[in-house]
């Protein structure tokens, strides 16, 4: 495994597998590499590219009070992970080499962001979709790969790509979870292992209204309810429960199409996030 | 000469030409070509690139009050033009191929757009970045070319390019001028003949200036009021005038390195650009 830090020494790389006619796979990661990475990295392998991982806690897609600094970093850990599912090169830029100074063009997004986790973290998407862009531009990928945990991330991700004619195509893969359901997240490590007990009513709420869905109780507010009441029941606070359209993340009354039960809960101070698809049932 | 409508066929033809190692010239424009379009190409071609010509009069750019509807258009007599000069591609998309529907990521351009033309035009430069963005990712150009007369706009292309890594070099091209001076534009067409006299004052009074800084006259606010005074006494009404730093457009007191004196001006209905380099002279 190859370890770049510069750009150039990731522009050349990419170059390289591109003049042998290799295709380039890449999985953009901010580090303290869990499950839900690797098998984000596994997928690029399966599929025959030359596998490409970032690794940059991103400022940008921070806001001022989140945990941009105590964000988890491990890098020799990481190193030793992505080497062993086969990550052919490992970009890990420092914050200099992807921002020598404030970013006078930036990328922005419109109403996609305005709800669900942009409502509660502005400013957050903007900096995702800039860094993604750097990103692309740098490995011309002929696939990306992003974890459907952050679904409106994902969608978010696709629309830069549909709209701004990227010719990386987008693979959303499904997400990894802990033996107790909790999705695999780099800030589960915050919790204590109260709190960590607690958090596994997010992945049950869900699982729950999946199952009742399936059983023909498609109205929205009422699997929502089924959500907020179980996290409330566990201490945890709930920041959005949302059953929304898959394709643009639009808020539904009935699960009559294809849908998704978001939501995200804060657990001490941690904020966690999850998702479901929902497929209707029967009808009541 | 190839005409392609749609974004397929575009990338297509890039891509072939990559594969036969070609290298590509792209030449963004409006339409409603004249000498300083078809310089632009002459220069992609005479670098030996294929070379693309886009004529795309993008709504993007365009404030609410401004002249989307009435922008000249011809688009047979470009044609010819187009031919005339060797360009191998013209991409003529219609506004559903580039927008089939408002885009819901776009590019932003920050504190370099709130000043001289940014600031009677807000969301101007914002259009021409997005949509210049879905030019590079379609061609994929080596090289992109762009006029001197829209320096603001040249620089801010730049700028772009460098903070979102793309690959593509931008090169800035003279501004080419017609017999009395004035910067060719397309929309100089929308002048009487007794406007299109008067509008011969903006280019004279940058040529004064800038013969005036050559001799030793560095002060940036005697060098502004000599344009002022020259364009209000022609009967134009002046937008802005301004002497800028050539790397990042802020105003300086005074002309000690490579700067630029830009203004804008209104003659009847029409907002007219131009700029000049300053060279400094010996000193007052």
């Amino acid at each position: 495994m190859i370890r770049a830090e510069t750009i150039d020494e990731a522009r050349s790389w990419a170059a390289g597998h591109r003049r042998a006619e290799r295709t380039i796979g890449l999985v953009p990661t901010m580090g303290y590499l869990h499950e839900g990475h690797l098998s984000l990295a596994r997928r690029a392998k399966s599929a025959g590219h030359a596998v490409a991982m970032s690794i940059f806690v991103n400022p940008l897609q921070f806001g001022p009070r989140e945990d941009y600094d105590r964000y988890p970093r491990d890098l020799s850990r990481d190193e030793g992970l992505a080497e062993r599912v086969g990550v052919d090169l490992l970009f890990v830029p420092p914050v200099e080499e992807m921002y020598p100074r404030p970013p006078r063009v930036t990328l922005k997004v419109g109403s996609l962001a305005d709800r669900w986790c942009g409502a509660s973290r502005p400013g957050h998407f903007d900096g995702v979709v800039t860094v993604v862009s750097k990103l692309f531009h740098i490995f011309r990928p002929d696939e990306a790969f992003f974890g459907e945990k952050d679904y409106q991330q994902l969608r978010i991700i696709e629309a830069m790509v549909r709209d701004l004619n990227f010719s990386t195509r987008v693979v959303g893969c499904p997400t990894v979870r802990e033996e107790d359901g909790l999705a695999m997240s780099s800030r589960n490590r915050y919790l204590t292992p109260e709190q960590r007990r607690r958090a596994a009513a997010l992945p049950g709420a869900l699982a729950e209204a999946r199952r009742l869905c399936r059983e023909g109780h498609t109205r929205a507010d009422e699997l929502a309810e089924v959500v907020r009441r179980a996290l409330s029941n566990a201490g945890c606070s709930v920041d959005y429960v949302a059953v929304v359209r898959e394709d643009d993340l639009e808020p539904v009354e009935k699960v009559t199409g294809p849908c998704r039960l978001m939501a995200a809960a804060v657990v001490g101070e941690t904020r966690l996030i999850d998702n479901v698809a929902l497929v209707p049932g029967r009808g009541d």
